[in-house]
């Protein structure tokens, strides 16, 4: 698909780099059509030789992916192609993780927002991460919607930082900074904010720019740890949760109380907490 | 035993959070009293759905646990009663981090003074760690006495830091400053002292009060890593030193020197450091 | 052979502390000089049960260890007594490391200037590393002559910090600074360049005088990760590379432009990325 037929995702490409900016208003909610759109873009550039590296941003500078759409739960059925689509073993966030995980291409997250849920999922996959100080904010904010997650973090957040902290990340629930982010190793740096694009875009442009087959070689060194069985267990975990009466009853409160919209999600771990079910 | 039996530890209990405060003058050294109600207290904790997180703290601002107790060296059957229960594999002292480690519920250990030892695996042992900057330290400083940590340290620190920052604080046998621990990966955070009691305390709350069945999935997510090979290796070398002639007379020059004192532990590195042999 | 005949190192001991200073002016480049020395010292230090710890420090404050002599291009045969010599599986580069890596002594780099490439590979084979605020750096710039680092970078990294940590250092290709280093989990801690040699001295000196047996229990006790796979993988993806056109022209353009002169050396990335070829 033309890179001018996406609905929520602007596409520029220079010099090797494609830059992604997601423009979902009013928060980037993952709904079925950004990730059909997503899906498709990361299938279609995996075959795509001239483009070496993709970076992904938001047009909202306060929300990356706000999270998974809540909405989902009168809706059962919107994620069917997806179930459809997935790896045998994977669930379809899984699945969707590790199309980004997998990339030939060298893939940067640019985070001057809040990502949590599966948008956080979604940064958690790609290879590196640069967020800015002050601004962005990572959470997995699941377990206050009575599950665990269930598109990779358990398995993306083990191999960046120690149980403990991924423990505390899950089951605290709260919004990480960047700082403390990058303390965790959960991202590569955070930067001040008025770095941060420069020293993405130079860095993008620099590796874009390496001769013919590195790219290719460096990735190849250390290949990707092979999660099947993380995945299963996590799935089989959060399955589990999901169809127990108090997750539906916290997503319905949520989305009663605003969630998903641009000031409800300003604190949306305050939000669910104070839910009265 | 209920609550009010325990002689060394101060257990309160409010929304899910048990609070087991150590209250073992003049250091809390780890004696075979101390350890009997800690055992006894974590598999009676085991079986007890209503409670969902145990916060350890100590009444000593200054010492969290000091360290094995050295009197064993001239009472070698105080801790008989550890060998008979201990699990096949593992010696007294790493069952004892493991009754910890395998906790289904939340462990969380608040750091303001100093554990060494013994003190600092049970400290390894817990899901999380917040402690005090500027306060809190932690050492293994059995190096000092002529062996190596014998109760899990080697492994709890090599599932934490990398192998040379693990060296570093085995062999350098020094204490390891809140700041440093957490770039290290050894503790979650660190925390400017008179933010701790409400981090902690907030996180604590917070997690007792997710739905049921969340916090048995996080754990299950990830699962503990399997460390009985490293165990095994681990007691052979320590023991094999501590059988030795220098560990038994560095352990009487350090109670001559007045190790176990509020005084003498201040700097247990520097007292055993200067010992004349 | 006795210390003072080494003509690149100089080499002091006492108290168990032996102290390499490496010595070749204009910027330490490792070239096969050098490298027979060092693997003569590494070799000999095997059997000499009287030195505990080897401090490997730098005669220029600027340079630690360049990086492999470029001119190796126009002198393919200079490292043929290496490749000869190096174990099963190993390239020369790798087998470098190793013995260092797997030597029984505590190894301990300070470093105070830069060191790239086979330098910066050398360093992370040591057991610790302490670096100077500010001063030091490392880099694996392989990439922009066109290849993957070849001695062991891509598996002491990947042991050392996060994969996407691991791609931007080796894809990024830039000098990490000390600070950025000890976040990373490259190196045990950047600290103020006026402490560095008094921490290491002291930690140095400390280590030497612990009892009989300690150290060996120590790195016993958490075995040396089995890197064979990943060396063999390692090694046939820089060659490859290194077979290509573009690596010849790269390094031959930098020869030409200064590289290992003490002025080109100072930035050596950004006269990589400016050659015309």
């Amino acid at each position: 698909m033309p890179d001018t037929e996406y609905s929520r995702l602007h596409i520029s490409r220079a010099n090797g780099v494609a830059t992604i900016t997601i423009d979902s208003p009013p928060v980037n909610v993952l709904d079925a059509v950004l990730m059909r759109e997503m899906r498709c873009f990361l299938f279609s550039v995996r075959a795509d030789e001239s483009t070496k590296v993709l970076v992904f941003q938001s047009a909202d500078p306060e929300y990356f992916i706000a999270h998974v759409d809540m909405t989902l739960i009168d809706d059962p059925h919107a994620f069917d192609e997806f179930v459809r689509q997935a790896p045998a073993g994977l669930n379809p966030f899984q699945a969707f993780g590790e199309l980004l995980r997998e990339q030939p291409r060298v893939t940067i997250v640019k985070l001057t927002g809040v990502a949590r849920g599966g948008g956080a999922e979604f940064v958690s996959a790609a290879d590196m991460v640069f967020a800015s100080e002050g601004r962005a904010g990572l959470a997995q904010c699941e377990a206050l919607m009575g599950i665990i997650p269930g598109g990779g973090a358990t398995q993306y957040l083990s191999a960046r930082m120690t149980r403990g902290r991924m423990l505390e990340v899950i089951l605290g629930a709260d919004v990480i900074n960047a700082t403390t982010a990058e303390r965790y190793g959960w991202i590569n740096r955070a930067l001040p904010a008025a770095e941060l694009d420069g020293f993405v875009d130079r860095l993008a442009r620099n590796i874009a720019a390496l001769p013919e087959g590195v790219i290719a070689a460096a990735k190849q060194a250390v290949p990707l740890a092979d999660l099947r069985e993380g995945f299963l267990r996590e799935n089989d975990l959060w399955a589990s949760l999901f169809a127990r009466p108090a997750a539906e009853k916290l997503v319905r409160g949520a989305l009663k109380a605003d969630a998903q919209t641009k000031d409800g999600e300003r604190n949306l771990e305050d939000l669910l907490r104070r839910l009265d079910l």
